[in-house]
């Protein structure tokens, strides 16, 4: 018999296949999820709309509505906006239109590791542009890599430091580069803060959203992208016809509408944040960084798979990052509920108090 | 200010921007839907199962329950199973891992234009095997375009024409190849037969399924693939993290488990199938071939386009597929309920007997 895997291209077969230990705990706080749940009402509302619609029949070739929906949540037009299975989809479409052999794709490190691997896959090469020693962004040093990038990627506020980058140095970046500046604000909602003003004078910007997290909809898959509608036609070619489901595009129609009944769990998430960046801060031995996200980047004294091991015999799921470029001893929290909060603090003190240093 | 588009690579922004124009009609006979619906007892038992599951957690990163489902359903091993956001993202996925510049891919004409387009975007070369004149595949012309080919995809049933390969023959492709043979079953349910029995002494075989044809889930985009496992844990690496949502994935769980409810629509559509070829051969100057799967290709005197206006105006949609290569003035119509059969052999009875030939 042949070796069926002799016509897998190398570069895939050299990808380690990629597994996530099935860890389990009461307390989850390693992937960044909205701890409230969509609220019932928007629940309810969505099901009122499904209950007429077929299964059997495929979604709208444009899903017209969402995208309106989406565009006016965002303050900006629907010829701009993108709608994707997550928006990793958007992720990937983006770079697929983009990167080829040899095209040079910036990014600061660490950040969320999706980019550089599909950069990779593609044949791209990385300039990879690191953090200051206290984990913000290096405005200067972007700027300076992005003189031989043709694509630029900043995650803002980044995962997993939290890191935010002004509106006034986008545009600092921008206003010498000509080639695709992408903004991923996944975690926007937390900061308060968009760099989607702007879209209006930038076509070369490309910015990316998710409802799966202040959105409360991880579960359902939905990401959006907002662009000049040059762009926009041109990413669109990278999507799959029928990318989109029509049960979490009613959902993601519905949840931009009755927008009010997330706002103020997206409010307390923020208020928690920073009651738990104290409560972190409080106890010996822990580093906390300043997060505009709905997570908080720590540093202890420990080993960070020791420290995860030590929280989850206290069932609390946290996210080991400590093999990203320079997070050393570095675990990333989720902010949760007020008592998952409580309870973490005090798991973390249990923690770094049994240190034997 | 720049040219936005200029870092879009050269062969996107050849590609014509894909738009379907925004036909409506009563009987929409253009996508090869289930014209029945999923049965009300498993929207119920779906709904029931989802009602505890948060919206705002991510779904399992693999679907252990699902993937053990529909290896059951379909005779073959977990380890050997993918779901994907509809098949599309896994003819992708497929593609992704094995096609590069230069790669070669064996495909039979006319069939799903997607294999093609998606081969173009990787930079691989399509090595076209037209069917015969009668739209049977060439079992010979395969085998001998297979020598010189990579990769080999197959449709069968075929889209548009509904021609089905035999598993013998299947057999016979396999046997002198030793490239990547891929079957896309997406219409095997309405032909009562698969080449799935051949996994176990084919481990370059791939064999693609959907949920959007005989299992009424069009809207909801599952997609799944059938492989040796060595195959399979290539192509997972192409799929990105987190690609089913739960919804889709727990109604797909349960549509398997339920299965003896989908069945009897599915003989249904077999046996209008038949009555429906049988109505439809009975009209003069309507060729109508064969077909394996839920839809009739048909071919009239008139223009396919100008037929397809006719039975718009008669408020009846089907798919026009003159452009496909050797289609000229053929038109693809799914088969729906039996009042939609009758109503299409009328109004397809006055459009041909208006000719003016």
């Amino acid at each position: 018999m042949n070796d069926p895997l002799k016509k897998i291209k190398p570069a895939v077969r050299a990808i380690s296949a990629y597994t996530l230990p099935p860890y389990r705990a009461s307390i989850k706080i390693n992937q960044n999820e909205n701890p409230f749940d969509m609220p019932h009402e928007i629940k309810a509302e969505v099901a009122r709309r499904l209950a007429t619609r077929a299964w059997s029949r495929y979604p709208e070739f444009v899903p017209a509505k969402l995208l309106e929906r989406l565009a006016s949540f965002a303050g900006w037009k629907p010829e701009g906006a993108l709608a994707g299975n997550g928006s990793n989809e958007l992720i990937q479409a983006v770079l697929t239109v983009t990167v080829s052999q040899g095209t040079r794709v910036a990014i600061p490190q660490p950040t969320f590791t999706l980019y550089r691997q599909i950069v990779t896959v593609l044949g791209g090469e990385v300039i990879a542009v690191p953090l200051t020693d206290t984990f913000r962004f290096d405005v200067d040093a972007i700027r300076q890599a992005a003189k031989d990038a043709d694509v630029v990627i900043i995650c803002s506020p980044n995962n997993p430091t939290g890191c935010l980058i002004d509106e006034a140095d986008v545009a600092r970046i921008a206003d010498d580069f000509d080639g695709i500046l992408v903004i991923d604000e996944a975690y926007h909602e937390f900061s308060g803060r968009t760099v989607a003003r702007l879209l209006d004078r930038l076509p070369n910007l490309i910015v990316l959203r998710t409802f799966s997290k202040a959105m409360a909809m991880a579960g359902l898959r939905v990401g959006y992208m907002l662009s000049s509608p040059e762009i926009t036609r041109e990413v669109h070619k990278a999507t799959l016809p029928y990318n989109l489901n029509f049960h979490s595009a009613t959902a993601a129609e519905t949840a931009c509408e009755m927008f009010d009944l997330l706002r103020p769990k997206i409010e307390m998430i923020i208020s928690e944040r920073e009651r738990l960046a104290g409560l972190l801060s409080s106890i010996s031995n822990v580093e906390v960084f300043q997060s505009a996200a709905n997570f908080l980047l720590i540093r202890t004294p420990m080993q960070a798979q020791d420290l995860f091991e030590e929280l989850h015999k206290q069932d609390i799921l946290v996210r080991d990052v400590s093999k990203y470029p320079m997070l050393a001893r570095c675990v990333r929290v989720s902010v949760g509920a007020p008592e998952e909060n409580d309870r973490l603090a005090e798991a973390l003190s249990n923690s770094v108090t049994s240190l034997k240093n």
